[in-house]
């Protein structure tokens, strides 16, 4: 067959599978997969570095489908590229409980998709960070004539996801970054799901990605493989600035009524038009679910390739293990995900001689202490680490080679270059969050990012995709109050610790003291299964005094007993988290001294203490202690978990106040004398 | 005085303001509002149309202040030019607890702070909104030589507000619908608060808002204030496109040790240096929040300038009244905020001979016959309306004239034009949620904008601002649980209502039928005070018999008994919300013939029922009936608050999964035999 007519054979083969998924579920998106199947065909089979023996290969290149609402087209690929999972029955169950082939691409379902994509923005955020991870790596372990780091990231867009901030804010910084194994495949079928482009979308994408310092190419003929695979090369060669190939596509390519449709973006096209589409693209009509043999080898070949990029790369590590074995191990260990020996070893111990610290300022000096023997942890902070103190001190900034050096003010002092853990991500947070996430799927880093509590709302639908493909990633997150002070409402955060807690899969921690931030450090760089956040203080807190007190290692539970009648049962609990844990021990202190049995429960994690053994919680909060008072400098929303129908919730149901931290807390009830009204008043006393 | 002194004069006054506030509050950002002094200076008193005497002047220029943490620069611009409530006393009580001059300003407690900012990028995307606002009024009220709507909305931008996301998609719509009326000054400091911008932002800022469609002007010499006066006046005279004036500035100006150094961004400057920069601008070194009469007096001229330009406009706007009477007297009504008389008289009834219909769809029949009569609602979606139902039919779209015509797909048929009540905003939720509160601020018109529920997230800074200042902001939110379907966790809603009922402020619906929809549009309509949220299913949901059980007007209570026996105490009380009602009343039938005494309270809205009376509360869910059952397809959080601590709480708090609607309701368990099994259960039976 001519090669020409093999493309197109290929190309067809693409649609159709996607086209009959689609059907068979009633439910889906075919116009993507059939406008974008020429590109995805090209660089599937003639670019892309993919081993579909072993998708876990280190060193194979990144595939992002950033408009996740393709997933018809990725599961095809995966398909009839050989990755083994990715059976016809899977196709056949498409959008059916149970499958690895939801509606949007899950990573931790289906061998070969490396994020989950589908709330648009976001994938490209994640290839960001796939392609900052893989010139973090390179930067560490690479050797001259010892590539062993040495692949690129692909991602897949359409106009959704170019027109969403997240994107925006990602592709600026990789722009600033120089990341030039990035890759962007725009899939310009100029309609959206509800209307042509031009009633949203006029801007001129192609000026825009080349003010971000993107490298910008245009495919006018969508359909030609060869066209798009001359752009790739050309993009792959641009070693220095991410690239965008701008590829003209029709959506819903090949259906008589429907190509250039909006109704082709979400909707499958119905048994007539499948029908006449097949007709129309010279295709078996009334075949399903068919795969020609010739269209078949020439996907299959991406085995062959595949094995055979894996054995030389093998190989080569093999030799680099023995010139360079202590890097080699050191590689091993980050990819493996296991923490060194003595990796916790510095972490500072804070006893009440310490001048009163910010749980912010402990977390720092605890993250520097960690940075030192970990130094797979990286990240930064959303132009706010001089606030969140979350610079890695004298480690340099993550920046393009030979872009600047370390005479730029600002906390990241050091060397400029790749090799660096600090990330400064700008006021970028939600394009921090996808990054984020990218890195993380990407393999060998601990990424973290910080902002303000209250930004954690930039970044929310990005740490919701952490928490559902269960990704490793730190947030840090300060100025956790009304505490906070001066800068007022717009910067308190009320209600993000409620709403934090309401995600499933996401671990909040909130320490009470420099000694539970040690303790809390500790629990989120070993709690693998997902993201946490650790939220702290701005303002200074005293050191508990753990010899009188219980020790902080109770935070691993969640909540524990820190205070209260050494023997018998309490009269009341008082449950408290983060700043307040010290004023509820005050009250808890003129309490005892009235002869009140109170207990001081500190909970810094709600979701530590649901996964300890009943037996353990009811040793913590006894059911038959009813009086029980909750303090949280926030919403007192689902507190009533704790404190039961006849207890007293101190918080803050309301927007905060721009004023001095003593003021606020006063004025908002955060007194030890409001506590012990509290329990007073719930004991009949 | 020659000009430049007194120029020079006027900005230092500006300049010494702003630092001795901060350094009296011992607390603020002194260093944007030493260097944008001058291009304020020449905004507010040579180009702005205001009238410090009436700030709520309809026709006034608009002014946002996106970088919001120069308030201090705000906050002395409006007690210099003459606004009254911002007394001297206001100016030294800066960032103080029950003060008019918070952190970040905030409109609703001062005149003349338009919009409340500080959290950056929102308020670019507020200033497109009143520019969309401006245009809308203007395209339906203004007659030829009657502009009674003819005024401008100028923002004020750092580099972190052109970072953010969202300010990238609310900028690339401004320049889509060629919003002319629309000039950002940008003061490009080079410096952010953690570093310079060497770190982080490097993109070509003209290109990018070149590519935007933005006009773009660059003043190099920030300090000149004729510079830039003479490019607004340019930006003016553009009238087809929004226009960015790049603007080269030094933060901390004048600051001999701080200028240019992000330590001058976020703290004092403290005693010293505050005398040392005195010093250096030749300004009494001593003295203290010092205004020179001669400063105070240009400043003052906008008081004079103001009123003129007010009574020229209530002039013309005498005669538009008397030539226009009746487009006058609807817009006035528009301003007022009032409805118009019978505003709700064609809102359909549903009865149950009608099909069973998804509350999205009901939702888009009660809009479309709310829009009839009340044509100042006014919104659209993040390019989803064909799923969400939001578009007003046959009212074309909202676009700059001569841009296009109805013939482009989508459901928005009608006319282009700016005089269109639908707005299409792209698949930007973030930039719609920041453009309505802009509209909303504005006055005159009750925005809406329509997602799925799981994109809330992608808004929630906006919509937190949105709680906080008090906009009458109407968002709907689709596709509202797992029962979306095949399109699975990525899009499934579990976590989001309830975060959304955790924000203080906002007042969330989640309607049972279409019954209840009706109900919840004309409670939306009518709770002025804040933002809502309208929740609504994908799935067609019967429609409640309400001659067998309650009527549908219970909703504007928030909670209201649906079903139970006649006479007596229940024996047990379910409480659902939204598409859970219906099944909770197949449960009711089937206990009834069982002759279990249980009760349905259908609760709509938790924000509607907190506000009843306590007798209320406890009539409908009276305290000693304990065993209660929660039903809602949504996360668990927060309903041990009804429920009780012996309750059971049917929900998900776990992500969901991509299947067909029956296949989920029933894996996750929202079956009327579940139901059935826990009220036996809590009843011993």
């Amino acid at each position: 067959m001519p090669e020409k007519d093999l493309d197109t054979l290929c190309i067809n083969t693409l649609r159709m599978l996607a086209v009959d998924m689609v059907e068979k579920a009633n439910s889906g998106h075919p116009g993507i997969c059939m406008g974008a199947a020429p590109m995805a065909y090209a660089l599937w089979t003639r670019v892309m570095k993919h081993n579909p023996k072993d998708p876990a290969w280190p060193d194979r290149d990144r595939f992002v489908l950033s408009a996740g609402h393709g997933s018809a087209l990725l599961y095809s690929l995966l398909h009839l590229t050989g990755y083994e999972s990715m059976t016809m029955e899977q196709l056949k169950a498409f959008r059916q409980w149970g499958s690895i082939t939801p509606g949007h691409p899950e990573s931790e379902l289906a061998k070969g998709v490396e994020v989950t994509t589908g709330p648009l923005g976001q994938g490209l955020a994640n290839a960001v960070g796939l392609a900052v991870a893989e010139r973090s790596l390179a930067a560490r372990f690479n050797r001259p004539g010892f590539e062993i780091v040495d692949h690129f990231t692909y991602t897949l867009c359409g106009d959704g996801d170019l027109m969403e901030g997240v994107a925006s804010e990602a592709a600026s910084l990789a722009g600033h970054l120089g990341l030039g194994r990035l890759i962007c495949l725009y899939d310009n079928n100029r309609v959206s799901l509800a209307a042509s482009t031009k009633m949203t979308f006029t801007e001129d994408v192609a000026g825009r990605f080349a003010a971000y310092g993107w490298h910008v190419q245009r495919v006018r003929k969508g359909n030609d493989a060869g066209a798009v695979e001359k752009a790739l090369l050309a993009a792959k060669a641009e070693g220095a600035k991410p690239s965008i190939i701008i590829v003209d596509t029709h959506i819903g390519y090949g259906s008589p009524h429907m190509q250039d449709s909006f109704e082709a973006h979400g909707s499958p096209l119905g048994p007539d038009e499948t029908i006449a589409t097949k007709k129309n693209l010279g295709w078996p009509a009334e075949a399903k679910f068919h795969i020609p043999a010739e269209a078949l080898k020439v996907y299959r070949s991406s085995v062959k390739h595949g094995e055979k990029a894996q054995a030389a790369w093998e190989k080569l590590f093999a030799r680099y293990a023995k010139k360079y074995p202590a890097e080699a191990a050191e590689w091993s260990r980050f990819m493996s995900g296991r923490l060194p020996e003595g990796w916790d070893s510095d972490v500072p111990v804070y006893t009440p001689d310490h001048k009163p610290v910010a749980t912010r300022t402990a977390g720092g000096e605890i993250m520097n202490a960690l940075a030192k023997r970990v130094p797979n942890l990286i990240g930064g902070s959303a132009d706010l680490d001089p606030s969140t103190k979350t610079a890695l001190k004298g480690m340099g900034s993550f920046q393009a080679p030979g872009t600047g050096d370390d005479t730029v003010q600002g906390s990241q002092k050091g060397p400029w270059g790749y090799g660096s853990p600090n990330v400064a991500f700008g006021v970028r947070e939600h394009g921090m969050g996808g990054i984020l996430n990218g890195m993380a799927a990407h393999g060998g880093l601990i990424p973290y990012g910080s902002t303000f509590l209250v930004f954690s709302d930039y970044m929310r639908p990005s740490m919701r995709l952490a928490a559902l493909a269960g990704l490793h990633v730190l947030y840090v997150f300060t100025h956790d109050s009304v505490s906070l002070g001066e800068d007022g409402p717009t910067h308190q955060p009320v209600e993000h610790v409620a709403s934090l807690r309401a995600m499933p899969g996401m671990t909040v921690i909130r320490p009470a003291d420099a000694s539970e931030t040690a303790e809390a450090w500790k629990a989120a760089m070993t709690r693998k299964a997902g993201p946490v956040s650790l939220v702290m203080s701005r303002q200074d807190l005293k050191i508990t005094d753990r010899t009188r007190y219980a020790p902080a290692s109770g935070l691993a539970s969640g909540a524990y007993v820190l205070a209260g009648p050494k023997k018998g049962r309490p009269d009341a609990i008082i449950i408290a988290t983060g700043s307040e844990v010290g004023i509820a021990l005050d009250a808890y202190e003129t309490l005892s001294a009235e002869g009140i049995r109170a207990r001081v429960v500190s909970m810094p994690s709600w979701e530590l203490f649901e996964e300890q053994p009943e037996r353990y919680r009811m040793s913590v909060m006894p059911p038959e202690v009813t009086a029980r008072v909750s303090v949280e400098a926030g919403a007192t929303f689902g507190w009533e978990r704790y404190v039961g129908s006849g207890g007293v919730m101190l918080g803050i149901d309301r927007f905060g106040a721009s004023a001095p931290v003593k003021a606020n807390m006063e004025k908002f009830g955060f007194t030890a004398d409001n506590i012990v009204k509290a329990v007073k008043r719930l004991l009949g006393l």
